[in-house]
């Protein structure tokens, strides 16, 4: 494991997408969008899936430069395709029509077909922020989620992101998976060859596990709730609210046929039930409702009043966002920690297309 | 307990509901939110709670007459003030104006204040259902609920409804806590004298338990996802968006200051932090992002698909509203089961107000 300063991922992510042919303010949002990732802590989603989006291009499931377009809409609604762009790329576009629309009849909520991996929700949701509006961000992915009573994997790990301003405090973000866990913990758990707690998953015969290894062997990743006692079927609803919101709305795949994230396999509109993998985004006005100062300063009374809860012995209650704020803190500071299996692939990817690590 | 047909209770709810003052066409409104939840084997939302609001009404907290007002909008969002009125009214007033924004911007998104317990939130959610709109439903309700790490009670059970029409197929409708299990589950443990399983509480000093009296003994019901390891955190911010959609948004109280439902105490704006109980609802129309038989159909596709999903031997994959139009079917059939104490609180309000039972 090493720490690289931020700039210098971004500018090499920013490289690889100049050369797999995207244009230069194409390749700059993307990276700026993955990098994020790792600045607020979210390795999974960060430069680690790098290699992931040039197999999607290897596979003639990128296209470098797409023509992202409204193909329906009303004045507070609308369907984006994003011509197989980078979901980096496609969402912020959406977000951006959804603040436009937001802008003028108080919400904008698109929902986007046609769209691959978009890096963490948290950060379309963000963006929302400086325009005084509450941000809305979910997307569904390729299935890992048994449902309550399933053994077969229907969903994926499904998050949904709202991002809420304050006036004199820091935002509130939530940003999670409607999963007890994201997959990326058990990948660390892999590589250390440890169990996981039960509670994560489940076996191929929907037995409770602590085999990390599970969800590759015919298990599943359970919803939030884990089990039906502790409301399963709760994270199991948002899960399926994520799904249909992102996929049946827009016309991108759902449930079981949403496409893997960066392996072959089928993606065209004739081997699944929609085209490609889908979003939803959405910006609401503060002011379509009260007073934005009104409302910001009562959200700092909120976040203050909840941080001030009195707490478990050595623990405090958080806001949502306070995590990853810390994380960025930290990380602008020190660099961004990399473990040496993504730095090898990072530097393969240099080789490849002569720039430098 | 004993059986009663849902038409008899729900002519003996409006009785109650007019006798306190309420208009004909409310008292009616009213009855009908209330014994739904009754007739969808929701029992703790039903006509249990019709004690709780004649005491709201004997507590001065309750306008029977209320001049349900739009404060503030824009196209697709507004305020509501709810002046007071019976939530089971006021719901579905902000439920219409949500409806009637949504076919003229595409989606309407409606805070209220000034409110109170509003039944289930699967009704308001369901009324989108036959304009072929998506509903949706929260609401924040009084803080029984320690948010991770904290031993102070700070959100209410919080649920969220949505409801998402279907070609051939019943609708998907999930209604759900954003806590592990309703606080119902505990009252029903506590009249039989039985503990509870581990993870839906902690006792006053923040550990597991099992004592079903917990939450009224200094300790809380658990978010959703019941401990930092398996996601509390995310039942946590669910809960969180929940509250300030409802309560932040439109100028209610929220947090630890959202009013209990039937007991005194406060009530005033000069006492808490805005003006009585919220709600959030919004319609979206389904051809405001494709035509709506296509949507619809492939509805049927992903609910057929999850339906048949392979499962735990024994088990069935459910669709999220499967089992409350389930419990539907049944007590149109056979009647509505009332325990004998709730029946007894029917019987003291029919002698009080002079009316048949």
């Amino acid at each position: 494991m090493e720490l690289y300063p931020a700039q210098r991922l971004s500018r090499f992510t920013q490289d690889v997408f100049l050369a797999i042919g995207c244009s230069e303010k194409n390749a700059a949002l993307a990276a700026e969008v993955l990098i994020s990732a790792d600045l607020r802590g979210v390795d999974s989603h960060g430069i680690a899936r790098l290699p992931g989006y040039v197999r999607l291009y290897d596979n003639g499931r990128l296209n470098p430069n797409p023509d992202i377009k409204v193909v329906h809409e009303t004045p507070s609604t609308g369907v984006i395709d994003g011509d197989k762009g980078l979901g980096l790329v496609v969402a912020p576009y959406a977000m951006e029509i959804a603040m436009e629309k937001a802008e003028k009849a108080g919400s904008g909520w698109i929902s986007v077909r046609n769209s691959n991996h978009f890096g963490i929700a948290g950060y379309h949701a963000m963006m929302a922020l400086q325009k005084d509006m509450i941000g809305w961000t979910m997307t569904h992915a390729a299935p890992l989620v048994t449902p309550t009573f399933s053994l077969e994997k229907m969903l994926g790990t499904n998050p949904l992101a709202v991002a809420v301003p304050a006036m004199e405090e820091p935002p509130f973000v939530a940003d999670f998976a409607s999963t007890a866990v994201a997959y990326g913990k058990f990948e660390i758990l892999q590589r250390k060859g440890l169990p996981a707690p039960l509670g994560w998953a489940q076996d191929a015969e929907g037995n409770p596990t602590t085999d990390s290894n599970a969800v590759r062997n015919g298990g599943g990743l359970l919803p939030l709730g884990t089990d039906r006692e502790h409301g399963s079927h709760k994270g199991y609803g948002l899960g399926a609210i994520v799904d249909i919101f992102s996929g049946v709305l827009s016309g991108a795949n759902y449930g079981p046929w949403v496409p893997p994230f960066a392996t072959a396999g089928f993606m065209s509109a004739q081997e699944g039930v929609g085209i490609g993998t889908g979003h939803f985004l959405g910006a609401m006005r503060i002011d379509g409702f009260r007073p934005a100062d009104d409302f910001k300063t009562h959200m700092d009374n909120w976040i203050r009043r909840f941080r001030s809860a009195q707490s478990v012995p050595g623990e405090k209650v958080l806001i949502p966002g306070d995590p990853e704020r810390e994380a960025e803190a930290v990380r602008l500071r020190e660099g961004i920690p990399v473990i040496g299996a993504v730095t090898d692939q990072l530097r393969e990817l240099a080789a490849r297309f002569s720039i430098q690590f």
